[in-house]
């Protein structure tokens, strides 16, 4: 039975190296720490996402009716199972578990398409009669984006697609993303707790035909995303910023190519091609290897608690280089051992 | 039709002294502000409500089973309407209305019991089948505090009271309060936006039996309460702030009194005994008296959008002294040219 409740942040512990947890700022930029403290002694104001919600609109190119900001990705997931009525909703998996649970949560009957590593990840066909379908791009755990093309195929009349966008802004140049696109039914998700280390803040957005949008926003509470929130949606929708992200994201990808290389050497096996600030890899013992690797100072993500994997399966975030230098040199160790 | 969507941060306006917002503080305090931003550079990892959770408990003299802190107290008014499967609630009003507009967006029956002013807002008898009653105390916009034991005379198997008491740390003593005591199916909600002027920020909490607290954790989204909220609650629940927000109460208590003399001696009628930081006063063509005072700068909370009140009533935030007195004289102006 796998516990879709788990999440990577409960892998972490005092004195382990973090990469468990796919937030890729230690801390957040300077710029943004001086724009909240800015903020607090506005606080007293009951929180507003006029403004944040138009940045996010002239972001993307849409306008600002297409837009729910959201109180992070997770309350986005819950507004859709409450908002939306599905009947028979589908998730993709290997995949973040929070949309799957929000749907039990909520009663909505879930049923799962597993994609196989063996295939690479590669996106196939979901049930014809499921109408609200969520997957993710790139898809956390297993770093695989999909082509927009394959995600456009799945709409149709009557079907809600989601996609799952939380870390599309950590590939440079935001490829096969399909947040400036106004296709009825869709609606895409983003998050900025990854790229800007504001995981604590809860800031999130929904992008997707006004008529769906409202129908979100219908249910979710008043005054949901707090003012500090609305203060980075804002920042971080700034052409500098998003210029930052990008910069990031290609300093993660030489990042992830090293990592990738050392874990080739070492015989995991990487199924697909990731793309994502993180790499999912199947070990020979992976339990084993993960306990090893805690007790030498460095936590990775299980991998059994996402459906379609097992315990073999570990996620690791990508961090800089004399890191995953490190982190190498210890797996090797612990590799040798054995 | 009453706006139960409608609330008082709609009515302020630039340049306009804010007497319709029920938030005491302008900003923050200093020692708040100073911790929320000692907390900045540790947004990097998810929120954690457990140390918060903790701190609730203790200054409520609770189990921390007994303690769910929410994302201010309008999420709890969504949580207790999604989470309770009620079928047939009951809304004591006039009172702020967010608690029927969750329990109407979940799509649960909700019957109103109306409280009279010529009995000065006194709790009456409820639905003998009603499965939840919501009743503020004190009450919003009322100011009416109502007797614990009335409170406690509500509850019964099968049915969850919940008392919302998110201005009773504004009343000195807290008297009347229902938070420290374990009721089967008692709720009470309590909020930190009025006394600490972070209404911005979100931060709230509901204290009840484990075996409900925990029907209301599994809907809540995960991580919803955010890391500066649960911060702002540690903080909060201090004993030197508790002491602070005695005094602050009791300074309101003789602002209040000296803005009750000024209506009376003006002839606005004042029904039930106010005990919040806010007074509820009928005027004579109060909508006319609202426009009047909006163009001479202030902003009141208009009465029409609570359930048993109409035109003529105008809710006032307490302010300080001189603000009270500048008030005063504009309304005295404006009465006495008309």
């Amino acid at each position: 039975m796998v516990d879709l409740w788990h999440h990577g942040d409960r892998e972490v512990g005092p004195g382990l190296v973090d990469l468990a947890v796919n937030v890729r700022l230690a801390e957040p930029p300077d710029w943004l720490i001086t724009e909240l403290t800015a903020a607090l002694p506005r606080l007293a104001a009951y929180p507003d996402s006029t403004e944040a919600t138009e940045a996010v609109a002239a972001r993307h190119g849409r306008s600002a009716g297409d837009v729910l900001v959201t109180s992070g990705a997770a309350e986005a997931f819950t507004l859709i199972a409450r908002g939306l009525g599905a009947r028979r909703a589908c998730v993709v998996h290997p995949q973040f578990t929070e949309p799957e649970a929000a749907l039990l949560a909520a009663e909505v009957p879930v049923s799962r398409v597993l994609l196989r590593p063996e295939d690479g990840f590669t996106l196939g066909p979901v049930p014809e009669d499921a109408d609200l379908v969520v997957v993710g791009n790139p898809t956390n755990p297993t770093s695989v984006l999909h082509p927009a093309s394959s995600l456009r195929a799945l709409c149709r009349p009557g079907r809600v697609v989601v996609v799952d966008e939380a870390f599309l802004d950590s590939v440079p140049g935001e490829p096969e993303t399909l947040a400036g696109e106004a296709i009825p039914g869709l609606l895409v998700i983003r998050s900025l707790t990854k790229t800007w280390g504001i995981a604590g803040l809860r800031a999130g957005y929904v992008l997707g035909p006004a008529e769906l949008i409202d129908r979100l926003r219908a249910v979710q509470p008043p005054w949901s995303v707090s003012a500090l929130a609305a203060v980075a949606v804002v920042a971080c929708c700034r052409p500098e910023a998003l210029k930052q992200a990008d910069e990031l994201a290609v300093a993660a990808e030489a990042d992830r190519e090293f990592l990738l290389t050392g874990l080739r050497e070492l015989g995991v096996a990487v199924h697909g091609v990731p793309r994502a600030p993180f790499v999912l890899g199947e070990f020979r013992d992976g339990a084993q290897v993960r306990e090893t690797l805690r007790d030498r100072g460095y936590a990775v993500r299980r991998g059994d608690t996402f459906p379609g994997l097992g315990p073999d399966w570990l996620r690791i975030a990508v961090r800089s280089r004399p890191i995953m230098s490190g982190f190498l040199t210890t797996l090797r160790d612990t590799t040798t051992q054995r």
